[in-house]
C-alpha cells in the first residue's frame, strides 16, 4: 500500500553481476541474500550510520574502504538479520563471511563489503549464511559459462529487480530505478537500489542503497558525488526519528563505460542525473514506509542558514501530533505551529513566520490568515500527497524533508514485528 | 485506562478558593473553566513553556508576573481551546478576560494570571468566557456569604476535586494530590493538580500544573524551590515529544500558615514533599498519557553531567520503536541500542555501555549479555510497569525520564481529537 511509488523504470549497469538467493534468514523463506560482483576497474565509495552502536558489517566496511582505497570487487548483503549489538563474535562471524566469499570469488577479502538488515542482537546463522554464499557464488560462475542464454535486456533485468527484492524487510515494494545521461556522445547509465520502511532517520546514509553508474570516475570526484547528494536525498527522509544501526549508501562507478571527472561540462548533467536517482529512491522509501498513507513534503525556507531549516522541518516531519493529524486529514494548523515553536531557533520572530498548506495561505502575522478557513486546509489535506510550506522569514536559505503520517499500521507493523 | 493511577489523597489548602463552571467550551458540556482565588498574603512563582509560538495567556503571564512581583490574586483558568496561535487578538481578548475577572473580585488586572489548554489556532468564544467568569465569580462571592454551610472538610475538597476535572482535557483521571509535613510543630500542606495526556514533553514546565502550599515563604526562596523541582519532575517526562504551547507550572505560597525560608533546618523537608507532590502529578500524566497501556521509567547513569544522561533517557522514551515494542511487551533489546546509539553522545564507548530490562541484565561488551533469554526479557516487558536501566560506564551522574508505550489507541485518540 504504497503511495504513489512509481519510479522510473531500471536498466542494467555494465560491470555489475547479481545473484539472489533464499539462504533462510527470513522466516517465510522470500530471497534474503544478494552478492553482487563488480568489474576490475570498479570505483567504491559508501556513506554509513553515525549511530554509536553501528552493527558489525558496518565497522568491517569502514577497516575495509580504509584499505582497499576504493577498490571494491563484491557486496555481500543479507536482509531478515542486522547483525547488529552482536558485539566481537558479530564481527568475526561477518569477516569469515566474507572470507568465503572472497574465496569462492579468488579476490581479496578487504575487496568484499558486507551489509545486512533486520533483527538487531541476534547472531547470524553461521551455516545458513556459508551455504547461502557459496550457492550465489556458483550461481554467479554458472552465468559466466551460460551468458549467451540470459544475455537479454529482459533477462538481465530480471537480476536486479530480484535483487532489490532480496535486501527488503518490511518493505512492500522493491525500490529500484534508472536514469541515462549523454556524456561525450556516449549513454551513461546511473541505476539505484534502497529498502526502508522503518527506523528511517538516516544520519549521512539511510538503511541500504546502493547506486551502480558504469562511468568511470576516480575516487574523490565519487566520494565528493555522494556526500553531495545524500544530503538532499537520503539525509532528508524520516519515517519515525529512529536512526538505523546499519544505514549504509553505496556509489559503485564500475569504469566499464565512459570516463567521467568534475572538471568535464558534463558533470552537472550526471550530478542531475545522480540526485534524480538518489532522491527517487530516498522519497521511494517514504512512499513505501511503514504503515504510509500519505507523502508528505515539508519544505522550509526563508531560514539564515540550511540547518536552522532542516531542524524545523525534522520538528514537524517527526512530530507524532502532526504525523497523526496528516493520517486524520486534519488541517490542524496548530500543531504545525507547535513543533516549529519546539525546533528551538534561536531568536525566531513568531510574527514573521508564515504557513503554507498547498498553496493555502494558513498563518501570519502571529495568528491564522484572515481568508484561511478549514474547508480550505481540509481540502489540501484529503490527497495523498500534502505539501507544507514553511517560512520563517528571517533569511535566503531553504531545506526539505519528506516523510510519512503515523497510522495505526505503523503500530500493528512494529508492535507485531518481532513475533 | 490510566496505568495504576493512585495518588496520596488531596487536602485543600487554606487561602485558596476554587470555582469550576461550564462555560461551554468542550463540546461534551463538561466543566470547563476554573478560578482561584488567593489569599491577599500569598507569594506566586512561575514557569512556562520555550515553545516559541507560546500561547496568549502565556505572553500575558510573563508580563503580569514581571510587574506583580510574585502578588498574584487569581488563576482563571480555561480547557477546551488553548488561546495560541492567536495573534494579538488572542492577547487582547485574554486581557479582556483577565479585566472581567478582576472586577468581579475587586484586585488589580495584574494579579489575575490566565491560563487556556485544548484546541490551537481558534479564537476563544468571547461571550461564553465572560458568561463563565461571571458565574464562577458569583459563585465565590455566595460561597463567601453561605460559608458555614459547606464547611465541612469533605465538601470543601469536592471544589478540589472539581477543579482538578475541570483542568482536563484528554486526560481520562483527575490529577490531584497532597502531602504534609510538620513545619516548627505546625502542619504545611502542599497539594497539587496537573493535567496532560498528550503534547508532553515539557522545557521547564509541564501542561497545565498548579500546586499550592499554606505556608508563607518569599519569592526568591518559592522561585528557586520551583525551578529545582520541575527538573526531576515535570521536565522528566514525555509522551510523544511534543513540546506545547500552553505549558504552565505554577507555585502559590498562600502565606495563610507557617512561616518558611530556605535557611530553616525545615526546609529539607519541605523540598522533600514538594518535590513528592510534583512527581507524582508528573508521572501521573504518564500514568494518565493518550493511550498508555505501561508505564514505562528510563533510568541513565554513568554519565559525565545530567544533561547526557537525559539526552539518551530522552532518546529512548521518544523513539516510537521503542514505544511500539513496549506497547506489545516485546524485549526488543536492538531498540533501545539504536535509541541510545542515535542520541550523539560524543566518544561514548559502545563496549562500556550495560542495559537491564528490570532486574535482567541484557547487554554488555559490546554484545548480548550470557545468560540472557528472550524468555527472561519478556517476563519483564509483559508487566505494566517496566524499568530500564542503562548505565553508559563512563562518569558518575545519572537522570530519570518516564514514559509511555505507543498505542493503537494514541494515534486513535489524536487522528480523532478536533473530530
Amino acid at each position: 500500500m504504497a503511495v504513489n511509488l512509481d519510479l522510473a523504470p531500471a536498466a542494467c549497469v555494465a560491470g555489475v553481476e547479481l545473484a539472489t538467493v533464499s539462504a533462510g534468514l527470513k522466516a517465510d523463506g522470500t530471497a534474503d541474500m544478494v552478492v553482487a560482483m563488480l568489474a576490475d576497474t570498479a570505483v567504491t565509495t559508501a556513506v554509513f550510520t553515525q549511530n554509536t552502536f553501528c552493527a558489525a558489517p558496518v565497522t568491517l566496511c569502514r577497516e575495509y574502504l580504509n584499505v582497499n582505497g576504493g577498490a571494491v570487487r563484491a557486496l555481500l548483503i543479507n536482509s531478515g538479520n542486522a547483525n547488529a549489538g552482536t558485539g566481537q563474535p558479530g564481527i568475526a562471524m561477518a569477516r569469515g563471511h566474507c572470507q568465503a566469499l572472497a574465496s569462492a570469488l579468488s579476490v581479496p577479502v578487504e575487496s568484499v563489503l558486507p551489509f545486512s538488515t533486520g533483527v538487531i542482537g541476534q547472531l547470524l546463522p553461521d551455516e545458513r549464511m556459508r551455504a547461502g554464499i557459496a550457492r550465489a557464488a556458483s550461481e554467479l560462475a554458472q552465468r559466466g559459462v551460460d551468458q549467451a542464454s540470459d544475455s537479454t535486456p529482459d533477462a538481465a533485468l530480471k537480476y536486479w529487480d530480484d535483487a532489490a527484492r532480496g535486501i527488503m524487510t518490511t518493505d512492500t515494494h522493491p525500490k529500484l530505478t534508472s536514469q541515462v545521461v549523454m556524456i561525450a556522445g556516449s549513454p551513461v547509465t546511473i541505476t539505484g537500489m534502497a529498502k526502508g520502511a522503518g527506523m528511517i532517520q538516516p544520519n549521512m546514509a539511510t538503511m541500504l542503497s546502493y547506486v551502480f553508474t558504469d562511468a568511470a570516475i576516480d575516487l574523490k570526484d565519487l566520494s565528493e558525488a555522494l556526500r553531495s547528494v545524500v544530503d538532499v536525498s537520503f539525509n532528508a527522509i524520516t519515517v519515525d526519528s529512529d536512526t538505523s544501526t546499519n544505514d549504509a549508501c553505496v556509489l559503485v562507478a564500475t569504469g566499464v563505460g565512459e570516463a567521467l571527472d568534475s572538471t568535464q561540462v558534463e558533470w552537472p548533467t550526471f550530478m542531475s542525473a545522480l540526485t534524480k536517482v538518489c532522491t527517487d529512491l530516498a522519497q521511494g522509501i517514504i512512499r513505501d514506509a511503514e504503515g504510509a498513507t500519505k507523502f508528505i513534503s515539508v519544505h522550509v525556507s526563508g531560514g539564515n542558514d540550511t540547518a536552522e531549516c532542516k531542524r524545523v522541518a525534522y520538528a514537524i516531519a517527526n512530530s507524532p501530533l502532526v504525523k497523526t493529524a496528516m493520517f486524520a486529514s486534519d488541517a490542524n494548523v496548530g500543531r504545525l505551529l507547535m513543533a516549529i515553536g519546539k525546533a528551538d531557533i534561536k531568536d525566531l520572530d513568531a510574527s514573521g513566520v508564515t504557513v503554507r498548506l498547498g498553496d493555502v495561505l494558513a498563518f501570519e502575522n502571529a495568528g491564522i490568515a484572515s481568508g484561511y478557513t478549514e474547508e480550505r486546509g481540509a481540502a489540501v489535506m484529503s490527497e495523498d500527497e500534502i505539501d507544507v510550506h514553511v517560512d520563517l522569514g528571517r533569511g535566503a536559505t531553504a531545506a526539505s524533508v519528506y516523510t510519512s503520517d503515523l497510522s495505526h499500521d505503523y503500530v500493528s507493523i512494529n508492535a507485531d514485528y518481532r513475533s
